[in-house]
């Protein structure tokens, strides 16, 4: 592509346009017919997936080489836009649809949660106040309540209780890390008000703290809103406490900080962990963080949606005495991207650090205080339907059903494990407690160390280049293991079976020395 | 709804479930018939939104009493609810796609754009790096590298240069907010760097400016960056300018601050401020900031779509001497929400405080250095395939019907300030530049500015009341002003006669003093 100066068919039309009342880019009848053909793609695409290579086998540029680079100045069929997509842009997608996708976590999705984002895309409503769209706003807060008595929420963070409007509330953002930011600087703003700090002067004495094993972008969280880096603690975990963050050091990480004159402020306890699903202990972080006022928030993004059944609604024990807990309906509860849940238990105090109120969004609603403006829990303004979509997935399936799929997730995986802890040549690194194995292939025989990680490496590598399954890997205790993620949306029994099939047939051609 | 306990409905199931391989959330006829169903929606909503109240007429609190509020056990067909979106949702909407909607800026959208956002929901994949989804991050990066060329963005904000990959880049996030936020908290830590701060000791000495008249958001993301609130800098504007920021006093304050020991950080100007579309001069304020290596962003949310048309480019005069720049296809753009794309001149500006490398996202792509990783130009991690719909609008309408659109609500936009302007009774306020029009009945016979105030007051309530048309208000100079945006992708030269028309007759009732 060159500069637009040596390319200026962009702009060739100048002159010749004029205004044209025949353009109706939301015509009735093309909305229809282009989702039509949107629809059968779909169709054949869920049909085809398990066929195609689930890591495409492209090099970095591929795409400008199949697209033209410069923008078209006239106007083309829609069919021309869905033949490139199929040409050019379904064989370079890595396919999180695939039921051979196992890496990461999967993105799961449903019929009504595609049907209710695709309604919510159509009436493109922007609820950041509640007189902007008072019925996406309600509907958030329905679904967000809704959600919360699935996953026995106490009700001090429900927007509505039977008492009437509580202090407590919940928003959908876009991200974990959209909950990490707001939550962060609301506790930040919240100790700097207690310690009398004049402006943000006092921030270089609030500290924050996590597990070493707690998502990168707390960290990053953390650093956007402006804490020192030498005040953010990522505190070591091992084994002895299958990576969860242990209370005791905690304790004494934080009593040694206030007798340095520091100032604890935040503690990010992860349900679930993205490394390994390793889960913090709630109750017991709480407690340490009542010594020192501190904000504790829940990141549960993954396994927050295993707690809609009793028998993983332990991991959230002590829930009733933190500040804030997110979980990502996007990644285990069948809901498209993006969908993160946030429920903070007094909104005044996200609120105090995240209203605006210009003129031009004033109304008499919000001045009546009756109603909430989810602006003011958010980052930004602007702000899409997501709630119907969550909410059409519980109207829809019932929580029988979604516990059913949790529960058939953890069953695929736990039969996963059983194969792996049957094969000598490998070993299960930490206990699975969701639907996450992470495993490797263990020294053995002249198999070093070393030679075990190499393998392992290998292992993965050819994995992927099948095209047949993708895994990706962690570290844990410094060696590289494999995380094999049950529950992608079009999964069966089948496909774990023939993925195992595959990295057991893998790992003898590996051990054997063979290509 | 009680607390949970008092409500076990929602746990019923529980012991009774067992896996069933029966459920199948994303089986392809389920999820085309869902699809179907919500495509015959979709048409039937914009063949009717012009007969509905643009505002509806509810209380808060409506919804709750329509819908059910413990979440439902057993699954319940599609229909069911859908039913529930037709009799509880529609009636409580504002709806912006309705062509009587004139308030805020229009939500805009497009037949391509809807099925470029059902696909992505549908594929559902999550490009965080380029090995995640190797299609989805080329097609960000080409849509974007396209948008640029329609804004004759200079070479140095591209992903690729005719001589090969620069250091500009691109990046869709979710809302301006978030493109203030990755650029101001870049050029917080490029300012620490400078100063040699000891961590972040030195936030307090930094400082950010902006005209009175941009959008509150900014000032929140400063504060979300953790910038002082004291070194916020809202430099007062006025009817001299338009409203615009001028340069020399900018350059008076700055120099102030340097002699007061403060370090001008960053500057965001605006091209098409959201009170009543004031353009800040570029060109001027980035040869202020020179002087002191300050970081320039522009704003250009909402006009900068229209900056894709020639007569109205000289806007963006001066943008190659700024660092980075925003605009917002989901506004003026015909691209359903979200959809904000930021460039920036050096994207290691960026990647320098927001990249994460956790062990489970490494791979081979992105240790080569030949590829970029999105997830390190944003806030959060994941991210949906939001350069679909935005490619798919400019592949299927082609940038002379873009401009066509453009045009096209700008014509109506002067239709009716010309209106405005021959009928005594009213004033535009400030000058119109692109399709917003900020009008005032005006003072006059025995009305003092008091009954001006209280009348433009009545008059906006009055409007709203009536359903068939929807105008939002700002203060201009202290003064009460109703904001006419035209645009509403269903738009028709018919609906703004119509506005015209009740607008006048509702004021010749309230001057009659009529009820």
């Amino acid at each position: 592509m060159g500069s637009i100066d040596a390319n200026p068919a962009a702009f060739a039309a100048f002159g010749a346009a004029g205004v044209d009342d025949g353009f109706q880019p939301l015509n009735a009848e093309d909305v229809r017919s282009y989702l039509h053909k949107s629809v059968d793609f779909i169709y054949d695409y869920y049909k085809n997936v398990e066929s195609l290579p689930v890591l495409p086998g492209v090099e970095p540029g591929y795409l400008r080489r199949l697209l033209q680079s410069v923008p078209p100045t006239s106007s083309a069929p829609f069919d021309i836009a869905m033949k490139e997509v199929r040409e050019a842009v379904v064989p370079g997608m890595t396919h999180w649809a695939s039921p051979n996708f196992f890496a990461f976590f999967p993105s799961t999705n449903s019929a009504a949660a595609i049907a209710g984002e695709l309604i919510a895309s159509a009436m493109n409503t922007v609820g950041f106040t509640w007189q902007a769209n008072p019925a996406a706003t309600e509907m958030e807060v329905l679904a967000l309540d809704w959600l919360a008595q699935l996953l026995r929420l106490p009700a001090s963070f429900m927007n509505r209780t039977a008492g009437g409007r509580g202090t407590g509330g919940g928003v959908i953002l876009g991200t974990t890390s959209e909950a990490m930011l707001v939550t962060l600087v609301s506790a930040r703003d919240a100790a700097l008000r207690r310690i009398g700090s004049d402006g943000v002067a006092g921030i270089t004495r609030l500290t924050v703290y996590a597990a070493d094993q707690t998502h990168s972008t707390f960290f990053k969280a953390c650093r956007l809103a402006g804490f020192d880096p030498a005040n953010i603690k990522s505190i070591p975990t091992g084994a002895d406490t299958d990576y969860g963050l242990d209370p005791a050091k905690l304790l004494e990480i934080m009593e040694a900080d206030v007798a340095a004159g520091l100032v604890p402020t935040y503690i990010c306890a992860t349900v679930g962990t993205t490394s390994s699903n390793a889960v913090d202990p709630v109750g017991a972080i709480a407690d340490v963080a009542a010594v020192f006022n501190a904000w504790v928030h829940i990141d549960a993004a993954y396994a927050g949606s295993a707690c809609i059944c009793p028998e993983f609604r332990h991991h959230l024990d002590g829930v009733e005495r933190v500040d804030s807990i997110s979980m990502s309906p996007h990644k285990w509860l069948m809901t498209c991207l993006d969908c993160t849940c946030l429920w903070v238990r007094d909104t005044h105090r996200l609120t105090d650090s995240l209203e605006t109120n210009p003129e031009y969004l004033k109304n008499d609603a919000s001045e009546s205080g009756t109603v909430t403006d989810l602006k003011d829990m958010q980052v930004g303004v602007g702000r899409r339907f997501r709630g119907l979509k969550l909410w059409m997935v519980m109207r829809t399936y019932g929580s029988a059903k979604l516990q059913e799929h949790i529960r058939s997730d953890v069953a695929m995986a736990k039969m996963f494990e059983e194969s792996v802890r049957a094969d000598d040549r490998f070993e299960v690194v930490v206990p699975r407690n969701f639907a996450l194995v992470c495993f490797r292939i263990k020294p053995q025989g002249a198999m070093t160390e070393e030679d075990a990680e190499e393998a392992n490496r290998e292992l993965m590598e050819r994995l992927n280049r099948t095209g047949k399954a993708y895994l990706a890997h962690t570290a844990i205790g410094g060696k590289f293991v494999l995380r094999f993620a049950v529950g992608s949306s079009l999964q069966e029994e089948r496909h774990v079976r023939s993925a195992w099939e595959l990295i057991k047939k893998t790992t003898t051609e590996i051990i054997k020395g063979e290509m």
